[in-house]
């Protein structure tokens, strides 16, 4: 029913424009005068008080006054208005509301817009909106918005949480050819989000791909769990990245913006391919609404100019498909369609001697190689050859390869007999930039893309232990006791609940128990204070280390309980924890946040100067699969020193992603009750020697 | 003389064709009918030797032939012809040759190029080329190339490696209004390269701005100076980045591709702007060429949309000129011209209400108010705005203000009507793209340029000392040994010589004296083997740290010698060196190599990790000034290491910075005996407390 209110929303086949006007320049004017030029073929309803005809409509004084069935309005009289109108809708059976209207939450009235939320809940309709220019769907030619026009017609749809942007993008994709099934303004996202249209488009047979302008998401997870869900390609472009650019987008639409790097996880988790501005969006779009994915990793690149070759190499590199050499059968064959100082390696240069026949085949001969899995063709514009017969060569060699799921993309780099094969070109199916490196991205993207959904479905680990049981009552305990932190022990306790290899710790309250612990987990060992108020343990002179014997851990109980006297008097002493001492290993650290767009999100880093000096550190939204585990790892900087840099053996990386799952698994478990955590350090020892975590926090969240 | 050659080349006023033919599709013919369509004012002399008349031209046998004066000759005859024709062109005290003709080191004649060079020059003859298309100048109407026609009129000078690229940009920069005042193909670089055009441009009255295309230097340092002489921004699309990338360069050119991050340094030295790729290349260039630089940090950016406002706000982050707050009384002003859910902070948001007023009144207001160093605007075509007009405010704004020395820079997003009002702002003077972060790139650029310019031409550190003499005899000594590095101890005492605070460090040849020498040094010290064999001195048990008396000198004396013994029976032994134990520190890096391309450079980096895994080091090309060394210090992603992280007081950049110059010198200095140099680690203690350099070693040149 839902879904059938989306469906209303997006292609209605009758609509009401309630704030109907007959006055040119004004939104309910534009409205209707757009709907009628688009040639929309369902019925259409204007809706004021007075007029009796508008654009030559028949005009109706309340929406409850049309004589047919109602699918959707478009609103757009004054916001303290629009509750009337919801109730006029609601009792039409209207499924979908258009809210263009402008003055709720971005001007900082959230209580009117939590209002006609629940309102058009209560008869189940469903708001796109408020503060949206409209919605544009080219296959059923509706123009329900004051953007001017339909946008040139194509198979990607793009959603947008900037209204201006819509509309420049409607212009801009005529002049740069880029098509569109539909563009989509959401506004303040009071109601439809991002993940209720990107379930609507998975199953929208004009779309291809799905482009994104996204500020901040309200719920963050429905949008990766939506991501995960389509086939389709979802490109997203993420503005307010910076922390100056954050605070400009909270302020601009009333969303959440969480941090950066939980977004880069989210994305990644989600499957979602980024774009890094608005003509990379275009860019990505046109290739991912044209082209299969590339499913190997080798990208041959054709040019016939080295400077253009070099510079494909670049970005082959940049952005993450180095060039490999052409096989030498490959390279044979190419070697006949160039001259002597041509290069059949990769890039292939048949240099500037290539006309349309050398193009053709070596087109067609690549496009059609087995070794190939990516075409990259380059063209150079000379005085010798007409770009747009090349273009036609091109076109000839794909269409007659009768090669399918392989992609290709295309660079010209010259002037307006350039512009026009490339436009050409697009209008036959195939994406071709105006430069090399453009080329290169597009197809880099087609292979992100699959890459992405390769692991994008791995079931995330799921605990299997009953360590919630476990957990909750220790955290109880401590609620009870007024606490909003756990002490280590008990964090251990947790830790060791959910299966997490803990460092052993026990708590003594008195010398003798001490040294029957010591005993108990082997010499050496480590002593410290454990107190609710006292979370700095070595600062306060709390912390003993090395300790090899009886005699030590008697003077080590004295000397700790003076010092923390000493530092803070009044501290509630549990006792003294007593830890085996681990045996050095690799400093990892492991936390979470419960981020306010995504909830609890796992953290891992190098220990030291790398999360210190560096920030070298990397999120996943919780819970993770053993995959998500592993690229973690791999994905930070210190990456190196996991593989056993500098002489060392290569660290038990199975044994950290496992530990990384489970901690995920325990946060996500544990969402209601915990606000952050920590693991540090966590020891990493060598390959088949496990890892152990030192030390533990747990921060409640407070309720 | 040799100015005036180029003059010839690039401005001849008498011009042969050597190779002229009546064919058309021939380059003979192509080079005069382009000669005679950009309607060059100078004689123009077609020569071969079998025609009359040449597209209404008589035609010469020979260019001996030929009445009046000749400047210059254009040569497109068969490679083997060109020796002859040069005699020829000498002969008639021709002064420059443009030679198009191929098949010289591009395909492995090296012989035949060095062999035109050395003629050419025994007639006091410049060559461009050979390889080319050829060169265009419009200010002199000369297009003495078979590029088609010249390029849109502009103040920019383009220097190309790639010949392609060069016919492309003329067509690209009729579409993209780019213009450029010459167009120059500089294809081997046999005689004339980049230094000299970049000197002769600099004092060219037409050019404003020099974009080049490189793949690769011949003389790395000569480029250097020719950019530092100029204050014409230079900005360079270097090709060949990847290492894929750099192998393709190498084969495309014949000339020597020197590692990337050499490169990097190369270029921050020599105050030259980097594109990142062809677009960029544009872009910066149309900013640069039209636009003065920005003198401070406040860059305002105005905006009628809040989509693109946050997209210049990540960018402006991205490209290093983060946005700060307007003070207050500006916004107070800019309030004025937005409703009341507008922002005047910055990105000033007028919202979509903006229509030409505002946008006169705000740009004419922040444009001349001194708090803006440098102003972005932004526009998001509406249905309810009409671009030009616009575009008509916004120029009247900037126009009427009378400020100057100021920069703007312009994005229009939108389709036909945007660009058509994008053209017109560039045409009269302001460059203006089609993304919000393009703008942003280019004011940044413009402020980068500044900052570049500010330390280019500050003085590099001269060593003073007499260091040279003491090191030529030790390298003296060492290569009378037939030794190709120099000892531990010859090493210091190579730095030492150049004022380099190295830890004490003495040889030993007797347990006595080795026990002398330890209490001359003072206890603990460190004691290591001296052997010409044996480099890796600790894998030989040659190395004892931490020794604390005598009996400990004389134990380590018996272990050392027997231990290398074992090790290499062979090995010559100095004797054994008793150094000073030097207090722990930061451990830092420096060393050098003598780059193929740059010559002596030396090389910062924190060590350990950084080093070793994170690859976390920089470059400078030798000699280097303080303010150089002190970038150094602050360019690596350990920095914060330096100014004290992680509690630590901060080091003592000071020290370490005039230990970085005055490495530089030495290395500089000794530039045609030493190779190669490291000196690790270098301890920084912390701020007054110095540097010490606790091993060092010295790699010769082989001769």
């Amino acid at each position: 029913m839902k879904e059938d209110s989306i469906n209303a929303l997006l292609n209605p086949k009758s609509i009401a424009i309630v704030g109907a006007s007959a006055t040119p320049g004004k939104i309910g004017y534009s409205v209707i005068k757009n709907l009628l030029e688009s040639k929309f073929s369902g019925s259409i309803y204007p809706v004021n008080p007075k007029d009796d005809v508008i654009l030559g409509l028949q005009n109706f004084k309340s929406v409850s006054e049309i004589p047919g069935p109602v699918e959707a309005a478009v609103i757009v009289v004054p916001a303290k208005y629009v509750p009337g109108v919801i109730d006029d809708c609601g009792k039409k059976g209207v499924k979908g509301l258009i809210i263009i209207t402008s003055g709720f939450s971005e001007v900082g009235d959230i209580a009117l817009e939590d209002q006609i939320v629940k309102q058009a809940r209560s008869y189940g309709m469903r708001i796109l909106g408020p503060n949206i220019v409209g919605t544009l769907t080219n296959s059923t030619k509706l123009n329900a918005s004051f953007a001017p026009y339909l946008p040139l017609p194509g198979k990607a749809s793009l959603i947008t949480q900037s209204g201006a942007l819509l509309i420049a993008i409607d212009a801009i994709s005529y002049t740069r050819g880029v098509g569109f099934e539909k563009l989509i303004s959401i506004g303040n996202m009071s109601d439809v989000d991002f993940a209720d249209l990107i379930t609507w488009l998975d199953g929208d047979p004009f779309t291809s791909c799905i482009s994104l302008y996204i500020e901040g998401f309200k719920d963050g997870r429905r949008f990766i769990e939506a991501c995960k869900k389509t086939n389709k390609p979802v490109i997203a472009l993420k503005a307010g990245v910076s922390t100056h650019g954050a605070a400009a987008a909270a302020s601009h639409t009333g969303s959440l913006a969480g941090s950066s790097k939980v977004y880069d996880a989210a994305f990644q988790q989600a499957g979602t391919l980024r774009a890094t501005d608005l003509n990379n969006l275009f860019d990505r779009t046109l290739a991912l609404s044209l082209q299969p994915t590339m499913k190997g990793e080798n990208m041959l690149v054709l040019t016939n100019g080295g400077g253009v070759g070099v510079l494909a190499t670049d970005a082959a590199e940049k952005y993450g498909v180095p060039l490999k050499f052409a096989p030498e059968d490959v390279q044979a064959e190419l070697k006949k369609h160039m001259p002597d100082y041509g290069s059949a390696k990769n890039p292939v240069d048949m240099t500037g001697m290539a006309g349309n026949d050398w193009y053709y085949k070596t087109v067609k001969f690549s496009y059609a190689h087995s070794w190939v899995d990516g075409l990259v063709v380059l063209y150079c514009e000379t005085a010798q050859t007409n770009p747009e017969e090349i273009a036609k060569s091109i076109h000839k060699a794909i269409s007659e390869s009768g090669v399918k799921e392989k992609p290709v993309t295309i660079s010209f780099v010259g002037g307006e007999r350039s512009d026009k094969a490339m436009r050409w070109l697009v209008e036959n199916g195939i994406p071709t930039y105006n430069a090399p490196d453009l080329a290169v991205n597009a197809m880099a993207a087609l292979r992100e893309f699959h890459n992405l959904r390769e692991i994008v479905n791995h079931k995330a680990y799921k605990s299997s232990s009953n360590g919630g049981v476990v957990a909750r009552k220790i955290i109880a305990k401590a609620r009870k006791d007024g606490r909003g932190a756990l002490t280590e022990i008990e964090s251990k306790q947790v830790f060791a609940a959910y299966d997490l290899p803990i460092a052993a710790t026990q708590l003594s309250t008195s010398e003798d128990e001490a040294v029957a612990l010591a005993k108990k987990v082997n010499f050496p060992v480590v002593m410290k204070i454990v107190s609710p108020q006292i979370l700095h343990k070595s600062d306060a002179g709390g912390v003993k280390v090395n300790i090899k014997d009886e005699a030590g851990v008697r003077d080590a109980f004295k000397t700790i309980m003076v010092n923390t006297k000493n530092y803070k008097a009044e501290a509630e002493i549990h006792g003294i924890a007593v830890q085996e001492m681990a045996p050095w290993g690799t400093e990892t650290i492991i936390g979470s946040v419960n981020d306010a767009t995504f909830g609890p999100t796992v953290m891992f880093g190098l220990g030291g100067i790398f999360v210190e000096v560096l920030k070298d550190v990397t999120f996943r939204v919780a819970p993770i699969s053993e995959s998500q585990a592993a690229q973690m790892l791999d994905e930070i900087r210190g990456a190196p020193i996991l593989n056993g840099a500098r002489g060392e053996a290569p660290r038990d990386k199975k044994a950290l992603a496992d530990v990384l799952c489970k901690y995920a698994a325990m946060i996500y478990e544990l969402q209601d009750e915990i606000a952050e955590t920590d693991a540090n350090p966590v020891l990493v020892y060598e390959d088949g020697k496990g890892v152990k975590v030192v030390d533990a926090r747990i921060i409640l969240k407070s309720k």
